[in-house]
């Protein structure tokens, strides 16, 4: 499956803002491919089909928008006259970048609950997409301002829907204000050994309450987590070609 | 005069909103201050009177919004049944923070040209402050999103009408572009003796043609600009107890 790299359009804003009926290189069909971003295909005119990887079919009509999650595979196939827009950003570029592995733990997690392709019949969410290629478009004074505050605006009905977990309110939560020192120990240390009732007892919290307070508010064992630090760390150590 | 230094009130958000007929702690009169976040002022009833340092009054009634510019000393005044909102949040705390010194410099240039008190009479920006207030008292899954659209909404709203102006567009300009070496230049050596026929043999302009992009792009002169920094510089140090 492709792994599709998108690029960024729109001069100091992280999105992809494409109006127009060509989707994906100008085919009418594209590829199972997924990519991190966020992507939105508001539809105008005709019928448009997505296509999960179980080859579910979503058919979205006039006035829908396709929403399709971070890293979900999918491919897409419209009729000729059919007319759409694509945007597509991360959602990591718009929060707080302190809280981004919560976002990205929180995101594995709830890959599973969450929305994978979605038909969304919102006026809202339809007309904040357009806002953004009506700005732009016209390039007015302050366009990435009034695009900016729409892409807020996605991910808050995004969120108060339930279609995305809201990560900062997970981070910003009492559980996870608890054992914040823990993650921040976590990430230092993770390439020691890591005793958990060592953790505990420098936390001053008893082994055992730890441990259920940790899955409470990480949703995941502190095991777990450890790993997918360790994951990110050696993703990362890759990436920049070390061993 | 007072220099009021203003809370936050809402978490994850810079940003100061109290809904409420009481203006500054509960007095209905205010003496002249001033402080760096921008102010607020939607009315919902009765008439406000906000002075300026020169004693001009300025009044608002319902459905106006009283707007005074950071840093701009100013009093309040009002009558017993007027009632009104105060929302203040800092301009440069919504910017992207590597175009802070340009914001800084490009906003004390500006200052004498830019509004310093103004009634702004703005449906969109009087629904945008009061979504804020909305937001926030009602606290539903992310309402800081909505509330951070809405900021990024009033900044459009007063870069497009030319009541701010608008740094990031100054920072992007071609002109500033062009100078971009010598700011970080400045940046760095500041301490130093720093030659304008130096500066501009390194960036490969000719010294007359680079004082009058350099003048072009900022607004102000080199050696203006270089004080600036310098004095930017100190006050930091100050500011931090150091020598």
């Amino acid at each position: 499956m492709r792994n599709e790299v998108v690029k960024r359009n729109v001069k100091m804003l992280s999105i992809y803002a494409g109006p127009g009926t060509l989707v994906h290189e100008g085919r009418r069909i594209s590829a199972l491919h997924r990519h991190d971003e966020l992507e939105f295909l508001p539809i105008y005119q005709g019928t448009f089909h997505c296509y999960s990887e179980d080859g579910t079919c979503y058919d979205a009509h006039a006035g829908d928008v396709i929403f399709v999650n971070s890293g979900v595979p999918h491919a897409t196939a419209c009729e000729d006259e059919t007319q759409c827009g694509l945007l597509q950003f991360k959602q990591k570029d718009f929060l707080d970048t302190e809280i981004e592995r919560v976002v990205r733990y929180s995101s594995r997690l709830d890959s599973l609950s969450e929305a994978g392709v979605r038909v969304l019949h919102d006026p809202a969410l339809f007309e904040a997409i357009n806002r953004i290629f009506k700005e732009i478009s016209e390039k007015q004074v302050a366009y990435e301002m009034f695009a900016k505050a729409r892409v807020y605006d996605i991910l808050g009905i995004l969120y108060r829907d339930g279609i995305l977990t809201d990560a900062e309110r997970i981070y910003n939560s009492k559980e996870v204000q608890k054992i914040l020192p823990a993650l921040s120990y976590i990430n230092e240390k993770y390439a020691e050994d890591i005793d958990l009732s060592e953790i505990s007892t420098l936390l001053g919290f008893d082994p055992s309450y730890f441990c259920r307070i940790f899955k409470s508010a990480i949703g995941a064992t502190f095991t777990e987590y450890l790993n997918f630090v360790r994951i990110c760390k050696a993703e990362k150590m890759i990436a920049k070609g070390e061993n």
